[in-house]
């Protein structure tokens, strides 16, 4: 694997996950795996989860880390040619290369404007990093894709409901601000490589791109996609048809315990941080059924297992 | 101990002081204990000493460390059943348990608003850490402990004082804005614990909360307070009763080599920062009296005795 | 050497550039030297390779670092007796002691005001950490020095050109903002102690402080310089005689492959960030001339040999 972008750059998919089942039973067997070896880790925004699981799997590897809050520094230059006598104090061409010469593997978490979607689609700052450094570059969140997380939430699914057969859904859930769509497009993704068919429900207007929602199944009805569910993955996103907007708050859209109590017993998923009693009710969160806990520390895993490989 | 909130946590306060003697005198002879353990600090507010002795300490043990500033991210939600469409993207009892889900001690820094003295005294922050929390939590400074501190406070007296019975004052000194009770507090709770009856001067309406003071002895005169002292610990804090207020400025009650010399060549001792010829002036701070640089400096040793503690 | 604030804290030059090739060849040799050492490192200005660079120098020597952010603290007294009750909350003399009792060693970084010279040219910041603090200090960049940067250039002017004679230029370029002159003012004082006599080219007005022009040359024409360059090191400072301003902007002497062509295959030199197209254009940047890249990479090396001589 050269960089971890999305899941096209697993070889072999199942066969990570099983490394994720092993690096859980034993996450200090590769201690010396990554000695004398730097992680640098650049958050264009905020993180929790990702920062702090991602240096706990670097640590658990033995690897150093350097961790920059680059809204705090310099504003780089995407564009090739600019005569730069405006904001952008560094090109992300040179930093990329600067900061390659002191990483050995370079992570980084962009988040999109939601302004315009033909400049967010293109992931320009990650991308700019995977054309211009010489070391591997992962994927901890861009503009389009998180597939750190899609690799945990397949993770958790194995670890929860073995390989059997299984009813998946997507299910949008209000929230009162406009997200990306980054989780639920690469959930999609990974679920398609491993011939899941997700039954994605979300309300008129919220249909994701037509390049992540291929080979999958949307409905318009919460009721429906729940009937028989083993999994409900629950997240919000803003439109893409109407790019970024926040539409009409449809409140009937909250995941509750009543809801899933119509599904096959199905597991509850969410990436975190959630919004409790607007985007999942109290009692469906603090039910038998979630798993939203141990599927955030299964994070760790994940980075583990990806770190690992980008080592190799 | 399963979390350090108090010196209540503490199982036998003298063994403790007894460890920090051995830690100082052999600050990596435990490198080995915390090797594949990984420290959370999680700062709401900031902090120098507090940080870098907590790190330190870890560091000196084998930790990972990784330190969060909270106010950069987002914020937490702490009302059970609370519908979170405002401002909060996170339950307390959900970020708790995921943190927990990465770390193996968390400790945690969250200042009091000094607006609201019911809400300030139930320490909420932190003690929803411990509720939710599986693993130990460190009160780096709540909104009205800073146990971390009087533990240094208490080994240093140790230090330079021996066991032998003392006069310690805790005087009050004034400052340009109002400031939290949490190291007065703390203080008098763990003075109380090893029996040292301290006696408090501070003007009139500057009395501390009679939870803290009961067993110690309230003057307002510092005249009379200082007479055969061998210890003044000197602090501002802000109104107890007018909360979170500041009084008209005492001018006379900052600490000068004048009033120490009517001691009993006490140690002047202070938590620092603190504001030269404002709360101490020059000539109190750069006498043999003080002791305020070599008590910062214990601060590293209180942290590794604490932190050992709870890796047991 | 006790602290390394400027060149004239190396006992030799020579043998330290010929200890960074060493370093270059094995960088990991030395990673049991600073075992149970801890490096501070101390931004009151945004960093990118200066972080980078000093932090991984630091994992290669084993060290335990810790960075902070000095943007986000407390602010500092650096006035001797004053009365402390405005906006600094703790005396340089007191932090610099306190900070020293944690760290074995202490890095910090400190732009100028550009709008005093006597004061800016007085370098407080570090001289009063170098004063006060009872451990080493390194200059990571100053007001008016930037040393890490001058020994990372003078071994980079020895990799690729070796011992031979030489025709170094600095020359001055535009760039939109007013900018300190500490890479130039350090670049002078290194070039002087190994004997190179360097060919200053700027506007009129830009002249730099005799201090370190002094045993240089300066002429006002580009052209005159670049003839026989053997290396032009390139870079913005702000007026020193008009101080810290922006005089008018100087279009005519941004870098071009052009001018380059006219050298005797010269290399091109910056400290980065580079504004491409307006400090140097994209075909010098891009031309083979330029070593920035590997320039920017030698940061970490320059950095070792410094954290390794101090810890000795």
């Amino acid at each position: 694997m050269k960089n971890f972008y999305s899941v096209y750059d697993v070889e072999n998919v199942n066969a990570l996950v099983k490394r994720c089942h092993e690096i859980k039973n034993d996450p200090f067997g590769n201690r010396e795996k990554g000695k004398n070896k730097l992680l640098v880790l650049l958050f264009f925004n905020p993180s929790l989860r990702t920062r702090l699981s991602t240096q706990k799997a670097a640590y658990n590897l033995g690897m150093d880390v350097i961790c920059m809050n680059m809204a705090e520094g310099w504003k780089w230059e995407m564009e090739d040619g600019s005569v730069m006598k405006f904001e952008t104090a560094e090109h992300v061409k040179d930093a990329a290369r600067v900061i390659s010469s002191y990483a050995d593997i370079i992570g980084v978490r962009t988040f999109p404007t939601l302004k315009n979607k033909t400049e967010d689609y293109k992931d320009k700052v990650i991308n700019a990093l995977m054309k211009y450094s010489t070391v591997p570059i992962v994927n901890m969140e861009s503009s389009i894709l998180h597939p750190l997380q899609s690799l945990t939430d397949l993770f958790t699914i194995r670890e929860k409901k073995g390989n059997k057969s299984l009813k998946v859904v997507l299910s949008w859930a209000p929230h009162p601000k406009a997200l990306p769509q980054a989780v639920s497009n690469s959930f999609l993704q990974w679920m398609k490589v491993v011939n899941i068919n997700v039954t994605i429900c979300n309300p008129a207007g919220y249909d994701l791109d037509p390049s992540f929602t291929k080979g999958h199944h949307i409905v318009h009805s919460q009721n429906e996609a729940f009937n028989e569910a083993d999994v409900v993955y629950v997240k919000n996103w803003s439109s893409v048809e109407t790019y970024g907007q926040f539409l009409p708050h449809e409140k009937d859209w909250m995941i509750t315990k009543e809801k899933l109590d119509k599904t096959n017993d199905a597991l509850l998923m969410h990436c975190l941080p959630v919004r409790r009693n607007v985007v999942i009710s109290d009692d469906a969160l603090d039910s038998d059924n979630s798993v939203v806990i141990e599927q955030a520390g299964n994070r760790a895993i994940a980075a583990q297992a990806i770190l690992e490989n980008l080592l190799e």
